[in-house]
């Protein structure tokens, strides 16, 4: 069983914040809203632009990537807890 | 009898939460606003852009889909109950 | 004497919400916001897109439609009561 | 002398709305704000849209038309009353 | 000494609402917001569209205009006061 | 060392209110919002528009220019203090 | 290990405002929100247009540039503090 988003929407894994080994993020403790760490497990086609033309996502299945961490709607899939999100609350893929 | 969606708009019978048998999502209980689970019973033809060029939905008739659980307006069709959303309210779609 | 409605107006009559025969919808006793049944009478030319295109309305004369039940303003044409509301108003054509 | 309205605004006249001989529009008396009726004494050239194409206005000189209650900014040219407003302010044309 | 708007901004010379004798306008003691006149001093080259075309302005130097009481920002160049708005405030031209 | 603002940003460093003797332009008194004077030290390149065009900036360096009193963020290059503002901000260039 | 912005954004790391021997800017002490400074370490693709097309940002890696003091947010990556920002929220580069 699969679950495929629209158009813009990513299906996110999130990476346990106190694994640090994974990615080597450190998430500094400020008061600003702190990114959290996940997965990238499936994308959407892309959002269709005024122009009518599909815009592909940059993210791709398999990513490991920075987002803010209340973005997304929480869905278990399979027993398995994953979030969905729009590509546009990933700061960035790291690499 | 049947209802025909305009635009980007789409018709969706919800599909019991308890019922976990059908796609298998198990909604988690956390504080997060928790998405819902239907099936697409009929479709618009989709958004016209500011190009003048109409845009085709990405779902289809018979698709079971995920949305978000306030989502869409509740009508009754020969006794049964629907929801009318745009198809930007639905997350994704259960392959 | 006839009322020709602007760009993406269109000029509804309302079917009385007791009348389940018409088209057979019956609208459920929820809280949410219930939708109304009308049936177009006049309809727009539709409305200019920034790219200088009118876009023709999916809507036509006779059209039995869903809407929103606070949707449109009043005004009565010939000891007729009528409503005038924009395309988008509209949540589906009764077929 | 003649007050030329720029762009898409247009300038009405009001139309008693106690006489209901000229157009035949009786405003029903309900809580929702009421329609009232006008004659078109001048129209702008049209709005420039993004693509920029001037797009013409649907109403001409002449047009008696229906406006929502407080669409308009009033003024007194010559004497006389009159209101100017954009043509999206504009229900319908009475015919 | 001169001042040359940008874009879609002009210059304009407020005409006293006192004296009616200039362009024989009569602003009404309503509740509503009185326009008032002016005379136009200098206009900028128009606004770049998102087509990243220049839409020129239909007012011109030495045109007598209405404009909302409020609307543009005081100057006084060589001693004269001024107002500088956008063409968008402008409702009329008389003629 | 220089400051090169980005896209439709400039760089401007005030003429002091006092001195009307530089463009001649004295700020009346009232409750309005005043403009402040100042002079082009840098422009940026210019915004791109949805189109994909860049749209080049209507002032350039060494124009005298008039701007909202409050607009900008202050920053200081070399001892000097500019402000760093968009050019949408700016009213009129003083000739 | 490297953390790529995606699209508009950039990856930047603060210099401290009390050095103010790396690029010579003062920051005022005033009551307006001060801009901070700091070097481009990672750049994103650019955003995609309504158009389709993907816009190239102005600025590159090792920029020395300057943002609004609460613009962007932290992240630790290899136990280096950055901060994740859109090119937006650039105000200048220091040359």
């Amino acid at each position: 069983m699969k679950l495929r988003p629209l158009q813009d929407r990513i299906l996110v894994q999130r990476v346990e914040e106190e694994t640090k080994t994974k990615g080597g993020i450190i998430i500094p403790d400020t008061a600003k809203e702190k990114p959290a760490e996940g997965k990238i497990v499936a994308v959407g086609n892309g959002k269709v632009a005024e122009s009518g033309e599909r815009i592909a996502l940059e993210v791709k299945e398999g990513d490991l990537v920075l987002f803010g961490k209340y973005s997304g709607t929480e869905v278990k899939v399979d027993g398995e807890e994953y979030l969905i999100m729009r590509e546009d609350d990933i700061l960035g893929i790291i690499e």
